[in-house]
């Protein structure tokens, strides 16, 4: 772009150029942009002609025009650039960085666009995800457990949205792929760079079957600050986000924090108190930051449409749970061993043998006990175990 | 007994004989006992003068007077039986199943009298205690767990009360023993019989260095319902009950809902989610039935005075985070190798080029950059790693 450009591409120029000219999250060039359009807004900026308010924040940048090459590599590769002029921006999902405005931390981060690679549309991952988060450093079983629940939310057609980092992020994208769903990588960096490199080839899977998403242009590395600014967005991106594993200091924690501001659900995964890479999920679920889930339906409550409710687990039953309690009594009663009296039965209930008879016929008629010759006895035949029955399961 | 006895053991021979006529709990009979004293309501049960209302309760045992050879086995072991009327009654401890009486089961569940095996004495347990319960089936790290917990309330001057099963139970007692702390277990059974067999030796420990309390007679086998009643005991006895281990069914969420009941704390140590043994405890914790623990710190906070609160666990720093955002800003536009120019990191950082100069400078003062002709590099001497530097813990 050099000065007022012209032509069809001009405005995607524009908006390529604004992309660029500040670091992002940048309120005050959004508010430059809606005002005027893109192609005004960056005539100005180019021309040193912006708000005084903005001038510090492009000042660096302003002469940097990368546009044209942006647009080609974008090309190239397949991907697109995304504003909110775009029917594919998910105004819905973004529009919590403004609407409500009680929090100005939170009105202050909306992206103005997004550079994105791969075939799934963003506004329909937003509208049914997952995001998933945790420690780079996850434990065999952290990452065994994202991957069961991102089964387990994939299977209910969400997508599932997480940074493409080591650890957690590996594990939920990889277990969406394997079973065909869609997942989406938030990045720090520019969507042409391979961050983290060991991941190079994942990245480029999530690019073919889902969507790498990032507000950076291409050739950006990624920084520590960028980091906790993509989080945001991973956040904002979902209806809920699940932090699996993470230490005491954790960037999983901060998109959780993130999360809350946005009036996203949060949910920590416990695991053992002895792993420091739950620390910081046992620290959240303490502090009443986050709710306990450890399964995908606990998840799915949370980031599902109304009505979408996790099943109540099944309690293992005996037969005795259908027994009376002063059924129960009597049959606790019976000898462990050999047979017993109706007089000696109600001595050990402590009941009158009068009370003992009616529920003996009735624990006979069941099958959990029998008598002969006036002597009643426990019936062994179904298995029923008495020994150290202390009312405690077995597991 | 037989009919109203004298002597100077008359009286303890009354509460022998009433601690065994009906199965506990029975209020009805604990109002008549301090209605008219033990020895005159020993009196008319065994005449058959007692209210109607008791009558179905006492009429099974009412002709069995064992109270001479339970008070010679008591005398032989050096254990004792205690009632309301002694010191050593915990009588802080047990109001609670009667103050407020806002809940008429919790008002229907008071002892009558304790059996109790020991050097330690009651009052003094039950004024300083944590409960710890958890499933027979317990994992390694249910044990640990158990353990270590244990150590750790201990080293702060807690009794453990626990019921003397296998598994969780087992782990608290013998930690408590192995650091010789007290230890008591709450048992369904007479004080005599050594339930569960296993645990024949742990048992005689405990009551040589602990105490076993229970209500029941000597020579009472243990019973289903018993168990569920000798739950509130444990509960009772201590200010804060901790669930170490727990299946979707087990005894141990009972006791953890009499604490409730009670107005005890109750806490629950999250495990994996994979773990069948974890299981109900993260159920109580999802259900907000429990306060999530990992530390003995944690219970300490529940279970001791006022004040006696857990230290909040260090988070671990960087000399990173000592930096402005500005600074922070300005040290990741550093190229991750070799050197740049002022106007290159001032481009990198989206900055002007003379609000770069001062974070430069007082980045090169802390030792984290340095300048060689002109241009800026990191400082790596102090260990500092930029590498994947994404603002996330490796724990």
């Amino acid at each position: 772009m050099t000065g007022p450009a012209g032509g069809p591409d001009a405005t995607l120029r524009a908006w390529a150029y604004l992309a660029r000219v500040a670091e992002p999250p940048c309120p005050e060039l959004i508010a430059f942009v809606r005002r005027v359009g893109p192609q005004d807004a960056a005539h100005a900026i180019w021309t040193g002609a912006e708000p005084e308010s903005l001038t510090a924040l492009v000042a660096a940048r302003r002469e940097t025009d990368c546009s044209g090459a942006d647009l080609d590599l974008l090309a190239n590769r397949g991907g697109r650039l995304l504003t909110f002029d775009d029917d594919e921006w998910p105004a819905v999902a973004l529009a919590s960085f403004r609407a409500g405005a009680a929090n100005a931390k939170r009105e202050a981060n909306a992206p103005l666009a997004l550079w994105l690679l791969g075939p799934a549309r963003l506004d329909q991952v937003a509208e049914r995800a997952v995001t998933m988060v945790g420690t780079r450093a996850a434990t065999c079983y952290g990452e065994q457990v994202a991957g069961d629940l991102t089964v387990g939310v994939v299977d209910r057609d969400f997508a599932v949205v997480s940074g493409g980092a080591y650890g957690i992020d590996a594990a939920a994208h990889r277990a969406a792929l394997a079973v065909d769903g869609v997942t989406a990588a938030v990045l720090a960096c520019g969507i042409d760079v391979p961050y983290p490199a060991g991941h190079s080839a994942l990245l480029h899977r999530i690019s073919q079957r889902g969507l790498l998403v990032t507000e950076y242009p291409p050739g950006v590395r990624p920084a520590r600050y960028r980091f906790l600014t993509r989080n945001r967005l991973a956040a904002a991106l979902s209806r809920t986000t699940v932090v699996v594993e993470a230490g005491l200091r954790s960037g999983a924690a901060n998109t959780a924090a993130w999360a809350r501001m946005l009036g996203r659900g949060v949910c920590a995964v416990p695991g053992p108190v002895t792993s420091a890479a739950s620390a910081g999920c046992h620290e959240m679920l303490r502090n009443g930051e986050a709710e306990l889930v450890t399964r995908a339906e606990h998840v799915i409550e949370l980031a599902g449409r109304c009505g979408e409710l996790a099943e109540e687990p099944e309690h293992p039953a005996t037969v005795l749970d259908h027994l009376t309690p002063l059924q129960q009594r009597v049959y606790e009663a019976l000898p462990g061993r050999g047979a017993a009296t109706v007089e000696q039965i109600a001595l050990g209930a402590a009941l009158p043998p009068e009370q003992v008879l009616g529920p003996l016929a009735l624990l006979e008629l069941s099958g959990l006990a029998e008598s002969r010759d006036g002597r009643w006895r426990i019936r062994r035949e179904r298995g029923l175990d008495r020994g150290g029955g202390d009312g405690r399961s077995a597991t």
